[in-house]
């Protein structure tokens, strides 16, 4: 062979913005340094802790002498998926009862994007026109994008955030989507973290099955389970009837199969052992609840640090928003001096993960929060498309 | 919308020949049924059991309050990709010394050899002709040539095993793969398992490196840990330099992270602790040992208890294949016979996995084997193919 390597004309791809604003930040000296771009929930002491309930199943797995580990099949574990499809359309849902709807489990949230947009690129084409579109929320487009344009769609976006007044974007997300004849595709990645309330949270997917759509939704249960690193995902799938669902899962079985053959079992046998067993689910539940209240009042109590230190400005869109993750509705010039002048690591996308505040930190943050404003003297909010 | 699914014109898969032949072995009522067909390592009891020490690391990780579930990274846990390199390569190897060799860490080895496709469809290419080719070795290419198939290579096969003499078909092996200038891509799915020494199994790789040759390697680390469903692979990668080697890694990167964003933790976690920990270390080769001894021993006794019966025959090929997964040489009416007569399943590869074969089903099949062979005239072996 020759001296040469064989891939001498392969260009190296940069590092993705997450990670290299993560390297950043973990080489940066300063003590009061903060990240506020995790992708985890963490506890006011700091820690991604394990739930209580996963904590319990685990112990039961390690000391089932019955239970070994022989490949799943190529679909998943049968009993989790029914779980997770009851978990979101409810376990009443007509499209159950009538077994059209049922769940693929899936190595993660991303993976069921990846494997739902490779069998659309195939088979939703059959009806629709030659070049496939596919509309993906932005901001935060670029994240759920590239699973459909690796596939061969061309991707366009749709507004939902209106970054003037820090509200839902209503007439123009109806603008862009009304009258184009799409077929739902759900990501749902952290059910009962908005509300607190599982049931509550699942509502839009349900709105649309009542509606007799048929209908994808990738479903990650890193979050409300906090198992990121099992990579727990599936693709649950509402359709016209029983046959298409079965032979939508024939066609995905043979796609899973030659990608990564079978998914991982620990984390789907945890998550279908907590949904199926009465006791555990409750408890669950109380873990979820607890975890919503406290992002909740941390938003509360940022909002109210803001008020006494009359921070300027209205920061009545903090509490309006649910979930882990918000829009503090920064400008471009409070980011940079955040960023650069404090230390207070935002990521590209202008949202924080509010579970990164806690009360450490949060006096702290919103001291940082006041002085990026005052000494700030743009006031239009960060542009999130070029940042 | 209209009452017709927009999924009308999607065809039903067939399933799988070997899910079809497990359907058929649950279904049958025969007491006697035996199924030679598995994918996993069975002990002599019949049970898929976890390894002692992969058993006693797991307990670690329960009581281990300090370990949380976060993401890993996009290419995996590097302590593990460091100890599999290390395991494949021979710790002392120059490649590793210069830093031209590392894994990525994949769910699976399915992926590993999914995931290397994709890269060497894109950027091998570069250098080779416009048209990818793949030779796959024959009998097996169907399983291993997916991966391939499906991201656009042409398939071709090259033939390894001598179905009239039993025995390696050199010849025919080198005829089909002398003077193409290939890239190498190993599968090493059960390092230990051939052997009882994961040093000796290792050697066809390790002579290509030492060869200078770049390579990938595949490896799944299912079978000689036991954990199957925990999904651990890596893609080993050899390299001319540590430049190109970066470049590679960071392509691949982004493969990974679009397809199943990063891969999941408890598995990796376990092998690199028993890897990385001397102690465990030695007691995971007894562990192998104990598993590939057990093998010998298996093989050993039916072709005893087979020269016991005066079956027809010679059956010295049976101890003169190493491994899980052994050609008994059946020819295509004995193979019938096993099946539809006495329901013995034997995969469509004409393989058995002989950790299937145990104390207590030994002798049976012996007699049933003999049986198959005084029965059946045809006297040719069967057409692995056609089958």
């Amino acid at each position: 062979m020759a001296g040469l390597s064989v891939f001498d004309d392969t260009p190296m791809l940069a590092v993705m913005k997450y990670k290299a604003l993560n390297n950043v930040f973990n080489r940066d000296p300063s003590p009061r340094k903060l990240f506020l771009g995790n992708r985890e929930y963490y506890e006011d002491d700091g820690q991604c802790t394990v739930l209580h309930v996963v904590k319990k199943v685990q112990r039961r797995i390690i000391n089932d002498i019955t239970l070994n580990h022989e490949y799943l099949p190529d679909l998943g574990l049968s009993e989790f998926n029914r779980a997770v499809t009851a978990l979101l359309l409810g376990k009443d849902c007509t499209a159950i009862v009538e077994r059209r709807a049922d769940s693929i489990q899936v190595p993660g949230g991303k993976s069921a994007l990846f494997i739902g947009a490779q069998f659309l690129r195939k088979w939703y084409n059959m009806i629709s026109p030659k070049t496939a579109r596919v509309y993906v929320s932005i901001p935060y487009w670029e994240h759920h994008a590239s699973a459909f344009f690796k596939v061969g769609f061309e991707v366009y976006s749709y507004r939902y955030w209106n970054n003037d007044k820090l509200c839902l974007a209503l007439p123009q997300l109806l603008e862009d989507l009304e009258r184009k004849n799409q077929f739902p595709f759900f990501y749902s990645t952290a059910q009962g973290l908005a509300t607190g309330d599982v049931q509550r949270d699942a509502w839009p997917v349900r709105y649309f099955v009542n509606e007799r759509f048929e209908l994808f939704c990738a479903q990650s249960f890193s979050k409300n389970f906090t198992l990121y690193s099992e990579r727990v995902g599936s693709l649950t799938i509402v359709t016209r009837n029983n046959h298409t669902l079965i032979t939508i899962r024939s066609q995905i079985e043979e796609l899973a199969r030659h990608t990564w053959s079978n998914p991982p079992w620990i984390g789907a046998h945890i998550i279908a052992t907590v949904l199926n067993n009465p006791a555990f689910f409750t408890e669950w539940q109380e873990n979820l609840k607890k975890m919503a209240e406290r992002l909740m009042l941390t938003k509360e109590k940022l909002k109210e640090e803001l008020r006494i230190l009359g921070t300027p400005g209205s920061w009545e869109h903090i509490t309006k928003q649910a979930g882990l993750y918000i829009f503090p509705g920064f400008t471009g010039s409070q980011i940079n001096y955040l960023m650069k002048k404090l230390r207070i690591y935002i990521s590209s996308d202008a949202q924080i993960n509010i579970s990164n505040v806690n009360s450490q930190n949060l006096a702290y943050l919103a001291s940082c929060i006041h002085e990026a404003v005052v000494s700030s003297s743009e006031d239009s909010p960060v542009s999130i498309l070029n940042n």
